[in-house]
Formats: structure tokens, sequence, C-alpha cells
């Protein structure tokens, strides 16, 4: 009888656990926090879930949330600069957004009532050793530093050694509803921002995210520390969407604008780092990385809970499906989620660069012609392809074609 | 400086804890719970809020669920039977309805973000003499069984030795929502089932209770143990609405209806009762009695949370009106309270006996007239007037001419 045991119950932990609960096998999810210690922390990210998610979250019987007001189907891009332009896309399937908090905390209540034992309380990568004595593998699928380091970082495909976002994410008040939009701003040299309907502990609120580029007014703004200030915090927020994102600003009451709730907001950055997919324990069990700690991306392409969920299902699946967890099913199972990972890792940090003139080529052709912008903003649910069509001029003039792009007006390449 | 201590924190408890908090008072809340322990606990009741405390509840800056999708104007009364009747009355005001572990979480981090003192942990009664010591006045707004002994039970006001109605009630799915629709159904000999939206955890769930006559059929499905057979237990509901709510079941998916989680649920009965105002403890000190501790109610008419709102804000006026705590400011503002409180208490003891004639007749002319029903779905806004109208043949009647009411039809008189 298989044994499995994972560390972290983030959607990577979560979803592997559910899936191996669906399939009868016993699973325990060493948790760092109870569901009431989920639902009462800082929110922990601000997570889109796309088609593909929605899927195995159907078969896995935890889509709690369906049919909500959180769901969303229309992507409103609008790119500032000199030449400011915007298009809209619709995605096949409507992603939504659910409180982290409340998502998690209650997965883990899902997980417990299927069967699954769960163990609250951290786990240091010291302890990883023993707890490999009770299950044939254990699977590492915590963010927590001691943990992730367990994984040797593979330097050939983590370019950078500091985060190349700050990261200022959170809920807030005041901004009027726009039913089942989202919308995406990019501005040139400060950053992007992201805004979305979520379903958390009150309803009427968004989700609004800054990631911006270090050394801009973005950044300057987004390391504001809201409990010093709370007046100012959200002084400074207001300012930058007046400026920059004329799409949120007119939805925006400045006499309620504000974050929700001190714990609303999440304040960082990552490096983005991909790690070894395996170590071997000195028990003679393998401990396998799962989710953020197999590949850490930056969020500005959204990927994170859902590579995790994706990831988590073929992982389970392997399980599932072996009764031998050594070296070899380790190692098969760590090129099958980089196959899988790869083009999420070259994508997400493509973005964080300055766009290449096929990117902004690429946004051009989408605010003229309504079905490449539709195919823009699917490229979220279908990261392979986001990467195929961005990764050189080339694929971009190659995918363009399909639409009978003619290529960039002379104007603007004179501009 | 005035100093107030709150063992509980309940509605009374933390709207009086965040009135005094507005004042500048020093207040201390004995919370047995964490907001995370609240937020990850069974459903302590499902509560309808009222007009007159959400105008309180703005006033406080703590209307945090406004605007969403949980409020509703329209209660559609059915009354079943060998002559089954009914209508739909409009409220001048919009009802709410909020998860409590959400409502009480929140509220409760309100509190201490607003340099309100938290204590989490429980209070036995053989505590309060020693946590007097810290305060000017002790208030205790906590069911918790000895706490409540503390206080003497007043035998002319408590007339029953047992519950009068085995509760049953809870969040449910596949029911479809009827938008700013409350449903209330009284079934003679049965009891009595409420229905109506919800924020909770998720979105798409309605609040159901069931309020079942001792030895009725309610009873006998309302006990059932989720926990030993949840398909039983939702049949069990479902054949009861089929049978007796067309109303819900009109509504009802067959086929995904059910209890949200095993939290969701509760099921107990509240015996009613008045207790002694207040205590001298044997430091000098005095405790008051607020909420459930001075007069709990069956939950019939929905008043448990509207009236402890109302009465702690009284309280919380008159502790800022005055910086004595002895036996006369206890005495008058018991007796302000209860003045507040005795039509509640009469009004909800009767509505747990068979109805009278008076009260049928009532039923009837809100059935054949649109002012009479929407003043009878008022009357949850207005316990005062309810009990006013309801306590007489001759109130009632009085009430009737207003709407130039002829009497009972003589058919309905002779069946």
């Amino acid at each position: 009888m298989t044994n499995i045991g994972i560390v972290g119950a983030g959607v990577a932990g979560l979803h592997l656990g559910l899936y191996l609960r669906q399939q009868g096998i016993e699973t325990t999810i060493y948790a760092e926090k109870t569901p009431g210690q989920e639902f009462s922390s800082r929110i922990p990210a601000l997570v889109a879930r796309v088609g593909h998610t929605r899927e195995r979250e159907r078969k896995l019987g935890i889509n709690h949330w369906d049919g909500g007001n959180s769901e969303f189907s229309h992507l409103h891009v609008y790119v500032g600069g000199e030449q400011p332009m915007g298009f809209s896309g619709t995605v096949e399937q409507p992603f939504i957004a659910v409180d982290m908090r409340i998502y998690l905390g209650r997965l883990l209540e899902d997980f417990a009532a299927r069967g699954g034992h769960v163990v609250a309380g951290a786990v240091q990568a010291s302890d990883l050793e023993q707890l490999s004595a009770n299950h044939d593998l254990l699977v590492v699928a915590s963010g927590r530093a001691g943990l992730t380091d367990v994984f040797p970082r593979l330097a050939e495909y983590s370019p950078f050694d500091r985060p190349q976002r700050w990261i200022c994410m959170g809920l807030f008040r005041g901004i009027a509803d726009a039913p089942s939009v989202c919308s995406v701003t990019f501005v040139p040299g400060e950053g992007e921002i992201f805004e979305f309907p979520i379903y958390s502990f009150e309803p009427n609120l968004r989700g609004l995210g800054f990631e911006a580029v270090p050394g801009s007014n973005f950044e300057a703004v987004g390391q504001l520390r809201y409990e010093d200030d709370p007046a100012a915090f959200n002084a400074g927020l207001l300012g930058l969407l007046r400026e920059h994102a004329p799409q949120i600003y007119e939805r925006v009451d400045p006499a309620t604008f504000g974050l929700a709730r001190p714990l609303d907001l999440l304040q960082g950055g990552v490096t983005p780092t991909v790690r070894h997919g395996y170590v071997r324990l000195n028990s003679g069990k393998y401990a396998l990385a799962l989710g953020d700690v197999q590949a850490t991306n930056d969020p500005i392409t959204g990927q994170g809970a859902n590579k995790a969920s994706y990831t988590a299902w073929m992982l389970g699946e392997a399980i599932s499906g072996s009764d031998t967890f050594d070296e070899a099913f380790c190692e098969q199972i760590e090129q099958r989620i980089w196959a899988y990972t790869a083009p999420i890792v070259n994508w997400s940090n493509a973005m964080l660069q300055p766009p290449q003139p096929h990117m902004i080529e690429l946004l051009v052709a989408a605010a003229q012609n309504q079905d490449v912008a539709n195919a823009f903003v699917n490229f979220f649910e279908r990261p392979q392809q986001a990467w195929d069509v961005m990764k050189s001029q080339e694929q971009t003039t190659k995918f363009l074609a399909q639409y009978n792009w003619q290529g960039m007006p002379q104007m603007q390449v004179a501009a």
C-alpha cells in the first residue's frame, strides 16, 4: 500500500493530496497552519485560476466557488507610454479568483474530510529524514526558506540573483465592479498593474496588484508601509492609478478607495529560481520538489498556482501508476514536470525584461485585430503556446501571419 | 478613566466593545476564540440583521457586507395546513445575513485594530471575581453555561422549563437564489421554516432553518445526525421541503441539495429564560448581564442578535454617560434594557404556542391586503409594535381597523 507524505498545504500540496485521496492512496499533509490559522493569516498571494485548473477542481469536487461574482472572462489590456493603446479579449473558459486564505483553508478541510491525514505545524529541512521513515515518498511543496534549499538551484535556468519586480498586491475597496472583467496594465519603465474581482471575507472587493520595476516610482510607492500611515499608502496607490491606469481609475471612488484590512496586503519580491526536482535522503527514500519549490516564478504571468495544480496532477497520476518510488521514478517525473514548466519559466522571465520589438508588435496587432486579442488573452490559459509565440521575432511573425497581419504600421516603426 | 471588561465576543459583546472604543473608553474583551478559531468553528447561529442593527453598524463602521448579494427586502410568508395561504411583504430597510463566523471574527479584528484589548480563552464563572479587579464594570455577554448561571433566573418571565422547538439550521447548496427574498413557512403542528441568502465562505448558499415542534415529524428529521449518514440527513430535509414548503422546493435541485460542510450545521434547542440583569461580586464591583445572558429567546422571531445589538448600544450610551458603576447604575440600566426586551420576550414566547384566533386573523388579513402584509413583515424590524398588535384580539382588531379590515370571512370562521 503506497503511503505518501506531502510537506506543504499550498495549491500544489493540496491538489496532489486531494488527487491521491480520490485514488484511495494513504496520504499525509504536513501543513504549517490549521484551517483557522490560514483563514486569519496575511493574504499569501493574489491568484486567478484558469480553465485547466478549474477542470481539475471539478474532477476533485472542490469547485466550491463556481457561479459566484468572482469569475471573469474579459481581459482588458492597456499599454501606456507615449502612444497608449488597448484591447479587450475574451477567454474561452472563465477564470476565477478566490481569497487564497479561504481557498487553502477549505481545501485542507476537504482533504481531512476525505480521509487524508493532516499534521499541523512547521516542518524544518532537518525533519525530512525522520518524516521519510513514515512514507514511501516525500513531496516537498512548501516555500519555506530552509525547505527549498534542500533542492539545489539550477543556475542555467535561474538567470537572476535578485527579484526583478517589487510586488505590492492586496484586496481593495472603492473600485466599482466591472462584471466579469480583469484588467492588465503595462506601464513602460514602471511595471504592470493587475486588477480583478475576487471572492473574499466580504463582498465588493477587487484584487489589485502592482509589479514594480526596481528603481521605478511604482517601487517607491509599493514599498510604503501600510501600518506606518494607511492614508499615505492608499493615497500613493491612488496616485499611481490616476496617472497610469485610466481603465481602473475611472471606476475608483477616491473617497472610499483603500486596502480592506491590514492583513489583506502582500508586499515583497521573489527571485525566479529553478531547482533540481528531487534529492535522495540518507534514509534511502526520495524527496520530490513540487510547485514553487521546483520552480519559483515571478507572478507576472499568473502561472504559479496554475502550474502548481497542473504538475501536482501529473505527479498524482505518476504516483498512482507506480509502486516503486526510486531514483528512476523521480528522474522520470522530474523530466516530465520540467518539460511542462520550462516554457512557463522562459515566458515569465522574458516578461520581466523590457519588451522586445516583436512583443510590441504582438500588442499592436492585438489592438487592431480582435482575433489576435482573443488569442493573446488565452495565452494565460496556454502558457506553452504563449512562449512558443513570444520566444522570437520569427515565431511572432509566423503566429501573426495566421491572422493576415501585414507587419507593423510604418508610423510606429519610425517612432 | 473608565475601564470596562466584557466577557464574550458575540454580537452583544462586540457591538458594546466597538461602541465604547468609538467613545475612547478603555475596553477589554475576554473572547473564547481568536478570529481564526471563530472562522473555523461550527456555525453558531443563523442570523438576519434588521434595519436598526444595520444603522448602528454603519455608525460603528462595521458594515463590511453592504451591497452584496446577501441583503433581502422581500419576505414571502407561506402558511400551510388545510387552507394554505401566503403573502409577500417588503421591509422598509433591507435585512442582511452574513455567516456569523465571518462576522464575529471580523468584528473582533476590528475591535483590536481600534485599540481594544483582546484576551483569548475561556472564562469560567469563578474567574469573574479576579477579572473584576481590573475593571470598573464587568459585562457578561457570553452564553457559556456556567456564566449565565451567575445571574438568577426570573421565574415570572421564564414560563418554560425546556426548549419549545428543536432547532436544525445550516447552510445549504442546491437551493436556487431568489434575489432579495427571505421565505418564512408556518406549518401547523410541525413548526416553522426560514430560508434566506447568506454571505459565507462560498457563494450560492442559502441559510435554511427548521424550528421543530416537540414530537413532530420536523423534530424526528431535524434530529438526524449528519455525521452518521449525510445522504439520509439531506434526504430527510429535502422530504420536509417537498411536503411542506412549496415556495422553497420549487427552487431546489434535488440532485445537488445538501448541507455545504459538516460544520455548517447547528442543531439544538434553547429554553427561553430571563435573568436578573446584574449581580454584586464579592469585590464590590458589579457584573451586568447582556445579550442572551440577560434574556435567551427562541430564534423564532429572529430577534436575538438584533436585541443584543440594540441593548449593547443602550448600555454603551449609559456607560459613556456615567463615571460610577454602582448598584444604582446597574439597576437603572437593567430597567431600561428590560423595558426594551420584555415585548420581544412576550412576542417570541407567544409565537411558540399554537396560534390563537387573532393571530390567524392577522395572517388572513395580510394575505388579502398588501398594506397589512407589508406591516406584518416589518414587525421583525419593530418587535415592540409586533407584540403590541399580537398580544390580544382587541389589539389585533384595533390594528386591522386602520386597514379597513372587515373581520374574518364567514367561511373561514366556520371552518
